[in-house]
């Protein structure tokens, strides 16, 4: 990708002022500035046509252009074998917590699921009501720290349709640093909050899926990594559009899907090759995750992970001050000096800093130079 | 709203330059030139927050005022009394197709459709699989043209749950001029390529939904404006996202919705209403189909409409050419000249010019002048 920027300088200056705003959002989260600049610079004319490419019908030679790069880039990237189909859905997420059950239930068999948070629960509730789950491991709590127990604990069932986990919960900051095994038990991934920050090898999935607001784009398109057989009739009265069988047949174009949204993930996707593909943003997401773990271990008086070390997120550093009543003078100060968006989830509290891919290393560099200052001074 | 412009003139040159393209697709379709402008400026800095409205996280609020805002103009432009709930909600008008009867069957009564035609017939077909339908009324043909029966034609059910209808149809190019009266049964409406175009009494209905890409906005999310007596538990196993009930309850907040769409509606609802509101654009959109349909009527031995001029479309000019070998040079000289994406649905073949609210009347006035001029060369 040629990142092209047309603009004037003036804007580009205020670019620069601008991007000294660090957005530690859980999502929808920071875009690449060159993915918003080239945005910018196309808004009113797409590749010479006169027209923004939210102008542009989804069925004309243009889109289709934008649909089958994005496609293209997305098997590069993550080495998506020929077997599974790529879809580009809208909606977020939670319309998979549906569209899992709904296509892959059988009427006889029971579907695995694995709860390590609030992510995991809301896929639970949802499959419940459309056949038999069960839950074969949860988060554990020991020493007040949360972990993932391991494979040898967990009660699968080896006649389940699918396993479902959460990969990475965004809430609770917990991650899966291994892979679960369940044989020829298809793994079925809620990925949204870690698609595309480490290397995952595909085959050891059956269906792959993530919402778009955190590491791929916009919210409002989520994308379904599906192995071809398991495409296949829905349970009677799905809904025509939770059916992976008629996307697939048509190449997610059975409807209008959500044009600007597919473009914006398609620039991202681009940038990302551009930038040195999953391996580079592992690598650096890798030394992110540690510059803030590894002060908060330091400030251990200060600062407190409550997630075990095995399990703690590349993507959600999730923390609180040992005394809360500190946080929001924390909060109130990161936010003058443009660290935004820090503040934990209701549920949870503390302080979360979410830094997908997006997030540069300079954004988690002054968030931990304000860590240990405000720990210096309040400690 | 006021429109500041912020950016250099000469990426201004380029706007008026580009904008002597006039985009006729159905939809997705074209935009304001202001409201692109305006999105353009924002991209990297909205509102001195130092971050595109895409970045932020749709609990914060920032993206709170934008929804709020949005629905406020909806609301004032369509005169939307205070017993409706307005829902944004991800997807299209094809999302509708099957949360109306999941949400309004009762297990017991049926529902009366009318069939005008394709997006009539898909509706239809949907609903078919939660219920029992009933075909009231279709679209009939007399002396080479379409049209509409008369109510008095219709076979209606006293007890029906509700009456569903397309007021107009893109593909066909017919539009219903007149309300159906259908008592206390409530009155379901797609109004997904005629909403904002015309005034209606929003009081005759019960739901009107409105996929966004042709008058308000961006493909990928989709305007509901349900009467609240309506709103109730859907049918069992209805998936939780597709429960009017959830939406409303969380204010389309339930799960992370379509931010960016929702932004672009918003900048387009504000557009309308400084350009003087529903009305004013009703009066151009008469304007704009007049100068095309007497224009087909006065060129008749060269051009025919298939519609009766009694429903003929205000937004989907659809026509033919008498001696169809014409066509295709009859839209590649109209690409040549700016008039792009003029070619009909590949069913009805033929020349369809859409022409929403954003259609300058510019733009129709030069594809008059072009027709006329081309049927003067060729007839």
């Amino acid at each position: 990708m040629t990142l092209q920027i047309k603009l004037e300088s003036r804007t580009i200056d205020k670019v620069e002022r601008m991007r000294k705003v660090y957005n530690f959002s859980a999502g929808p989260a920071m875009l690449p500035e060159e993915v918003l600049l080239q945005a910018q610079a196309e808004m009113l004319d797409w590749h010479e046509t006169g027209m923004s490419i939210m102008e542009l019908g989804h069925r004309g030679p243009e889109f289709k252009r934008v649909a089958e790069k994005a496609e293209a880039d997305l098997r590069e990237l993550m080495s998506i074998p020929k077997n599974y189909q790529v879809l580009f859905l809208a909606g977020g997420a939670t319309t998979q917590f549906s569209m899992v059950p709904l296509n892959l239930f059988d009427g006889k068999r029971s579907a695995d699921y694995v709860d390590t948070g609030i992510w995991s629960k809301k896929a639970i509730a949802e499959a419940s009501r459309y056949g038999r789950v069960n839950v074969v491991a949860q988060t554990q709590h020991q020493d007040r720290l949360d972990y993932i127990p391991a494979q040898d604990q967990w009660t699968m069932n080896e006649d389940a349709v699918y396993l479902h986990y959460t990969p990475n919960e965004t809430i609770g900051g917990i991650e899966f640093q291994w892979i679960p095994q369940t044989g020829n038990v298809p793994l079925v991934a809620d990925m949204t909050s870690m698609i595309l920050s480490r290397p995952v090898n595909v085959n050891d999935y059956g269906i792959i899926y993530a919402g778009a607001q955190k590491n791929i784009g916009q919210a409002g398109i989520t994308v379904v990594i599906i192995r071809e057989d398991l495409i296949k009739e829905p349970l009677p009265k799905t809904p025509a559009l939770y059916s992976y069988k008629l996307h697939a047949e048509h190449n997610s174009f059975y409807n209008t899907p959500p044009t600007y949204s597919w473009y914006i993930s398609g620039l991202v996707l681009a940038w990302m090759k551009h930038k040195g593909g999953v391996q580079a943003f592992y690598q650096q997401n890798l030394r992110k995750a540690k510059t803030l773990y590894s002060l908060i271990d330091q400030y251990k008086d200060f600062y407190i992970s409550r997630v075990h070390p095995d399990c703690r997120s590349l993507m959600n550093v999730m923390f609180h001050l040992c005394n809360e009543t500190l946080t929001p003078h924390f909060l109130e100060e990161a936010e003058k000096i443009g660290l935004t968006n820090l503040r934990g989830h209701r549920v949870s509290g503390g302080v979360r800093a979410s830094i997908y891919n997006a997030m540069p290393e300079d954004g988690v560099n002054m968030l931990a130079d304000f860590m240990m200052d405000f720990a210096r001074r309040k400690g």
